[in-house]
């Protein structure tokens, strides 16, 4: 173990530091970072969501340098709860709902923007060979694009519109697609347009919707303006599926969602098995959503970048 | 109008006869067949299966040359269920379970295996130009494959298991596998192995599996054989899709699914919007399928194919 290891902490404002190497209890793994992606869960936490203070990152591939012999070596991917093992959630096997969870990089558990981290064993997941590092980062956000088919029974004879093409927004249409269903996506620009496009999935623009035409809306804007809109484009008896976290308290009208009995969804975390194997079988397209690279150094930077509006994924390299 | 027709008919015999052109009533087009495809169910007809009498038929795609003016010239292929636009379940936007349905070749309406036939024009849907024929003839079984996920709702996380890797099998694992899902196929013959890997699945053999692993079954055995091993495979509280007919009345024992608390789907036909654009976007691989072709004159001898074991899909050319 090196005597220090640089990570990228936020304690007020966004720095990064030398500190020592973590040290791996039972069970876990300490790993090296091979690549880290920015999440917009990220950005909310430097601008003061949850009050967040300490090691930033849950999106990453890495390789397990320390910990039980039989993963040593292993080039992993890693789920972000840390659960108790003892509540109910843990109990059912729901680690990722338990009742005093720690989460990587976002909630009270060392993030992995550092060159090193720990994580326990349980959560790991190695990276099958013809999975390049640059598809494997995305194995976090494409498994909780997966959580939208965990959450709602979406049916490939349903039309579908997902609202928000931005970074989750595009791994959850590329998802989506996959059903057969008769799947929109609202654009505003052009870019994102022409990848859609290019996957064979279908772009629009809001104004060739109509109201209560869709039979279930996913909405990955984050925005209060996103919500109400889905809410409108929900047909009655329909399903609106929340993919994004709102980070402001949103002051939207409900009525309409009881008059039209629409039933209303959460999604989070999903299952990165599934987002594993749809990236083995190229079945989903990652790559094209890298906008930039930064190395750890230079994190301050690419948390600027990555907060520009439009801006895809920005990944950080050791 | 040719004066006469070739039709594939079941009068207790199979044999291919000519007979006066079909008359389309209003609201109905006549289509002249481009490739037929052998199902199944046209082998339990020509067994008895349902007192069958009169042109078989219901996979095909074709071309319009009768009928509403913006239909004429149109590569089509068609829902099968001709619904009698009166009932609840047809006044509900279910004519697929009319209660009055007649079924293109299959109850009450002539089929498509002959020169001409009719179908109404609600039943109708263009092919897209990218799909071949070869391809649009398979729309009516994949739709059924789909169905699988409108009946059930399968989540990317869950283990997965199908029965029965034959025609529908085979498409239906396809479908399945697009979710993401921790699927196993159960083959037999090296043949299927070998196509299910070539598409990224994993084909199995039945002992290497335990009883109780899958959270879902899927069962295109449609034989008895096939359910009673499903019923050992799904988990306590897991789904049993029921995707073929069982053409004998099955003698199972039910107490393990009461005991089990098993929730058991039927799945019949499906949406042809979802097939026609996994076809269209090539997501599912459906060429490999094809057996063997016959001319509709030798619509006998191909009967007689498609009912040797092991047999996949046997097409009619005009």
């Amino acid at each position: 173990m090196p005597e220090t290891v640089r990570a990228v902490v936020f304690e007020g404002g966004l720095q990064v530091i030398e500190r020592q190497p973590p040290a791996a209890g039972p069970d876990e793994a300490v790993i090296r970072l091979r690549l880290g992606g920015l999440c917009n869960t990220d950005l909310e936490l430097v601008r003061g969501y949850q009050e967040f203070r300490g090691t930033l990152g849950h999106e990453f591939v890495g390789e397990v340098v320390a910990g039980p012999q039989g993963w040593l070596g292993a080039r992993v991917v890693g789920e972000i709860n840390v659960g108790c093992n003892t509540c109910d959630w843990c109990r059912r096997g729901a680690p990722n709902h338990c009742r005093r969870r720690r989460v990587l990089g976002i909630a009270d558990y060392d993030g992995a923007f550092a060159d090193l981290f720990r994580l326990p064993v349980a959560n790991l997941h190695r990276v099958p060979p013809n999975i390049a590092d640059e598809e494997a980062v995305f194995t976090e956000p494409l498994a909780a694009a997966c959580q939208v088919l965990e959450s709602a029974h979406i049916r490939p004879g349903e039309r579908v519109v997902l609202l928000g093409a931005g970074k989750l927004g595009l791994l959850t249409a590329q998802v989506l697609g996959l059903l057969g269903c008769d799947l929109a996506v609202i654009v505003r620009h052009e870019r994102q347009a022409r990848m859609l496009a290019g996957w064979g999935l279908q772009p629009v623009r809001r104004d060739d919707l109509r109201d209560g035409e869709a039979d279930v809306v996913v909405d990955c804007t984050g925005t209060q303006e996103g919500l109400r809109d889905a809410l409108r484009l929900v047909r009655a008896r329909g399903t609106l599926v929340l993919k994004s976290t709102y980070a402001d308290p949103a002051t939207v009208d409900l009525a309409p969602l009881v008059v039209n009995e629409v039933r209303v969804v959460g999604s989070r975390c999903g299952p990165f098995g599934a987002a594993l194997r749809l990236l083995e079988r190229r079945l989903v397209d990652v790559l094209p959503l890298i906008e930039a690279r930064y190395p750890l150094a230079e994190a301050v930077e690419a948390f600027a970048r990555a907060a520009q509006p439009g801006t895809l994924k920005v990944l950080l390299t050791p």
